[in-house]
């Protein structure tokens, strides 16, 4: 496995072979099965794979889940070791925004919602550095977990606006076997907010169970995943969203798809889950 | 020669032959000998030359502006085929800028002065569509004139924040036979207007002069410039600038280089140009 902290490093051994493909999973490391999971698609659909792990410090708003984000580099690149990764960039904060950084990609619309109603600048960090990785790496797939659907919403239209030549591979989302999304931040609960974290999941199930079962509004989908929350004591709810999978706007009636989705602070951790339900329009 | 208005056209060819090495012209048609002179420039050091044509309306802060650029595209193919470009893209704006486009590029404190500062969102029209074009011709190296410095200051930084993987070759400005760059918009110019843009590249020289004759405060050259434009009658200053060529930032005294810069309405044509003085620090 090689590992560079340049971007001279990346580009040397990415285009040692021209004729290789190559997928592009980003990481902020503290890896977990989620990120292996996106590991494994992209060796059946590539030549070669590329990790990035890069802690974004432009992608925080709050300084202090910044410092408390969980790192160990060195258990992450045994990690990838063992799975096969081709190359690993590894780039201080310095090598991403050197001295006099000054350019920014935003996404003007899809952005402005859910996570980026709570998060006021966040995404513009995620596109930014995204727009980055694309080009150190000049991947011809890029990997993503549904378990951020906004941020696959987002990445794709950049991609679509700003003509990246990639696909991006969104990957299902990883849980534990109570059904919590895997996240580097579920270190952070408590025994007793870890056990009462399950909410999410438990809400998103029962909302996908009565859609299932002909319940079609979408108020009664939140109204359902409001009642289950709020049963949990240590939680305190940011958003709970039933809204249209590609443009994020919140529905009355759901025609075809919706994504349901939940951030939840549970204790002072928050978390972020999702579920789309129904058919595609076909 | 290859034309094609399509995305999917242009990326057919441009990885036809992978091992090609690639140069590209962004250009806004209207083509001039500046222009051919970067397919010259082009050509020199790559294996195959690619064009754009596409007027972009986002970079156009005065609509008039925009309805009033020239436009030819029949005789732009004509001179593009003689100067053997090998593919020439020519979108319509709904292919560059399509149904609920919402990505922009921006550079944030270079793109602030100058032009940027009479023009309020110009860069960043011009930073997100040549994102797009580099995007689309994935070229080796992309030619820009230096008649625009400032976008080549605006472009180079945008091309190391956002690590694209190409390199920017600037080439001199070319010049009608009486010292006026040339420039798309110089048709528009009445001929008494015609004879008086003279005094923009006149400025320059007069300031490069007492420059060379060991003037080196900013203040006594943006006097001399100013001196001889407002000998001509039709000309209202837009801004004169004595700055640093990087940053961009005005300079009280000249230590090495500066980029002496013109914007000056002959009539109702606005017209810019601009030298650099002294030598680069080593």
């Amino acid at each position: 496995m090689n590992v560079f902290s340049t971007i001279s490093g990346i580009r040397q051994y990415r285009w040692a072979d021209h004729a290789a493909m190559w997928g592009l999973v980003p990481t902020m490391g503290y890896l977990h099965e989620g990120h292996l999971s996106l590991v494994r698609y992209a060796h059946q659909e590539n030549d070669r794979v590329g990790v990035s792990i890069f802690v974004n410090p432009i992608q925080f708003n709050n300084p202090n889940d910044l410092t408390n984000y969980p790192r160990d580099l060195d258990r992450d690149l045994s990690i990838l070791e063992q799975a096969g990764v081709d190359l690993v960039w590894t780039p201080s904060p310095d090598v991403v925004y050197p001295p006099n950084y000054q350019t920014f990609v935003e996404v003007e619309k899809v952005s402005k919602v859910l996570e980026g109603a709570s998060r006021p600048s966040h995404f513009r960090g995620v596109t930014t550095v995204v727009a980055k990785l694309f080009n150190v790496f000049q991947p011809h797939r890029a990997y993503f977990g549904q378990k951020d659907a906004q941020q696959v919403v987002v990445i794709k239209q950049m991609i679509h606006d700003l003509n990246f030549n990639l696909e991006l591979i969104t990957c299902p989302t990883i849980r534990e076997t109570d059904g919590l999304a895997m996240s580097s931040r579920n270190v952070r609960l408590s025994a007793n907010a870890r056990q009462q974290a399950t909410c999410l999941y438990r809400a998103l199930t029962a909302a996908k169970c009565a859609f299932d079962s002909g319940h079609k509004k979408a108020a009664e989908l939140r109204a359902t995943m409001l009642a289950i929350i709020t049963q949990a004591n240590l939680a305190r709810i940011d958003y709970i969203s039933v809204a249209h999978p590609e443009t994020l706007a919140e529905l009355e009636i759901i025609e075809n798809q919706a994504l349901l989705s939940l951030a939840v602070f549970i204790d002072d951790v928050r978390l972020i889950d999702n579920m789309i339900i129904g058919e595609p329009c076909s």
